[in-house]
């Protein structure tokens, strides 16, 4: 029997409400659990909407974060594909390999696993691993929860990182990155010299542009709001800049028409927006045109496309981390890292000590950073 | 130079007017034109449409009619494809072979002829080819006008009837059962044993069905508010109905989802209504389920999807006749008819002779119908 653990977490109490960093006492894993020890994690746009949510009952105190990287420090007694002292990635998708979606090459969500805003694990009891000092139940986040020194996973959501590799970089594919990447490569399958547009110029939306450039496509236009993210974009592939303040009295999509000759062959929606979503698709060129759906629409209003302009060959596809499967794909972006045919380094913008954390959410918040690596141990 | 001629016509001379048999003076062919003796020709909901449309200013007098089979009578002097004697479909899209669009494998819609509701010829001038007996100009209908003994249209808009096949039958290609068929083979390319739910039961929507078996799908849902669909639609490999007027307080994805475990895997839109491509994209399965629209929008309603429910691997899209292009791809489905691979005879339901014309608008207004062939000589 592995002994539970004290570990010092940064628990959300309440919506909005600055993070306090506290010990936690972390359950040993169960049969199928992996304990982790976190080296580093990063804060993911999700991170500060699930932080912000009010609507879910019961949702708090809550243990956020969901891009990680770190060391197996013990596992269930059914764990074998992973022993103690791997490197790994906890990731909030789960890849089985046998349900009927791992098995197949067109679905990425595992349908014995299915993604769900869970507080505690699916498989086993449903109790949540840390308890506080009050004795009371501290819950997880979509299946990984990050900020605290030691996790549980389920090993269904766990990816072993196979290849040396600096741990602040291995732990931006967990999500956001490869949401971006995953989408130009695994949902749209951007094909060499296409011309891409990027709708929102965050994180994922830099990450879909370094995809379609990994892809080979030949012009790679950036949408924002915020003319800094031209030069930020430049590094990811991103040859042309469209600020949408400055467009006058012309639509986004006209254009990106007009610079295109008839639309963009692909459209990426990296921010959540339903009025976006219908400017992306608008923007893509009829006869093979495709919209991306990437960002999670922040309102829940409903995407609107006109029937008449679908008709003319155009589609619109939407995938949870860019269509990657964790297990099978995250390792072949490992890969290409390490190959250098895929920039990563320039995603990091800035680094906090754990202490630190909520200067984090400060950066994001004000669009300062792209991502910001957060260290355990300083 | 080629005479021009006197034909019999159905003109229509207002929006929901009985056609006129009338005589109108057919000019010439000109450079890049082919005049073509029609043999049979069979009436599409298309071209229902048309004739109930009062929007379109100065849309009368027409002739309408773009399913059709005939002779090349005489060629314009730039025409190689085609010679006199060469039996041809007039094809409502057209495929020039060279453009962006016809040179990839991805569009059907070629960029050098776009599609439009155009009353005369792209190419050359924009007069029309038809005169009436006052010498007024009688109008094309989109690029075919069949509902006459003769009529010109341009080679771009020509496919040779290469095998011998009956010509009611070889008619049938040039827009419907394309349009259904190809559905599920160019637009969607249905997988061997998946599962297939067509919402609408006319003619496209058992194209669909009959594209869908010629694919290998395991299992064909029918959707359709009138029973006796449903044994038709066993000809077309139709398995399963649903009486969407028989299901209580479901929906009619809630049904689709029973009965799927899921959700299908392919669910076309055959009708053209916004609530029924909801419906049709709502009775997808999540992970990788597709919706293909194939129905025009019968009021220019946008199609509404939520956007969360598309994020889980879903995608839509659309097709003009399916995806096919018209010189490339009805040629293989003719292969296919020859073969016994492809059902099209069971789609004619009824014939008249062209004096009987608005018979066929009967017939298919109150839903008997699913082709009458309207045959010239008759
Ligand atoms: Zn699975
Ligand atoms: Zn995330
Ligand atoms: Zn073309
Ligand atoms: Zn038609």
């Amino acid at each position: 029997m592995i002994p539970t653990g004290d570990a010092p977490a940064a628990v959300c109490r309440a919506a909005g409400e600055r993070l306090q960093i506290e010990e936690v006492v972390v359950a040993p894993p169960q049969r199928h659990e992996v304990r982790i020890k976190i080296i580093c994690t990063s804060l993911c746009h999700s991170d500060i909407t699930f932080w912000r949510m009010k609507a879910i009952p019961g949702l708090f105190p809550i243990i956020l974060g969901h891009e990680a990287v770190g060391v197996v420090e013990s596992v269930g007694e059914a764990v074998q594909e992973v022993a103690v002292g791997d490197t790994v990635l906890p990731v909030f998708l789960a890849e089985c390999g046998g349900c009927a979606d791992c098995r197949s090459r067109r679905s990425n969500e595992c349908s014995l696993f299915p993604f769900a805003m869970r507080m505690g694990m699916l498989r086993g009891d449903e109790a949540a691993r840390f308890t506080d000092a009050a004795g009371a139940a501290v819950h997880h986040c979509i299946n990984v929860s990050s900020f605290v020194e030691y996790t549980v996973v389920d090993v269904a959501h766990i990816v072993k990182v196979h290849k040396p590799m600096p741990p602040a970089v291995a732990a931006l594919l967990s999500c956001g990155i490869s949401t971006g990447v995953g989408g130009a490569w695994k949902a749209a399958d951007v094909e060499p010299g296409s011309t891409v547009a990027i709708f929102g110029l965050g994180a994922v939306g830099l990450a879909a542009a370094e995809g379609a450039r990994m892809q080979g496509a030949g012009r790679i236009i950036g949408v924002d709001v915020n003319p800094e993210k031209f030069e930020i974009g430049k590094k990811f592939g991103i040859t042309d800049f469209v600020n949408s303040k400055e467009i006058g009295d012309r639509s986004i999509s006209e254009v990106i028409k007009e610079m295109t000759g008839g639309g963009a062959d692909y459209c990426f929606e990296c921010v959540g927006l339903a009025s976006l979503m219908a400017d992306a698709f608008e923007s893509s060129r009829s006869g093979w045109g495709k919209t991306i759906i990437l960002g999670v629409e922040k309102h829940g209003s409903p995407i609107s496309v006109n029937c008449r302009e679908i008709l003319r060959g155009r589609s619109i596809m939407g995938a949870f981390m860019g269509g990657m499967k964790p297990k099978t794909d995250i390792p072949i972006l490992m890969e290409k890292y390490i190959r250098k045919e895929l920039n990563l380094d320039d995603f990091i913008t800035h680094e906090v000590g754990f202490e630190d954390i909520n200067k984090a959410f400060e950066l994001l918040e004000e669009g300062k950073s792209i991502r910001c690596t957060i260290w355990m141990d300083r």
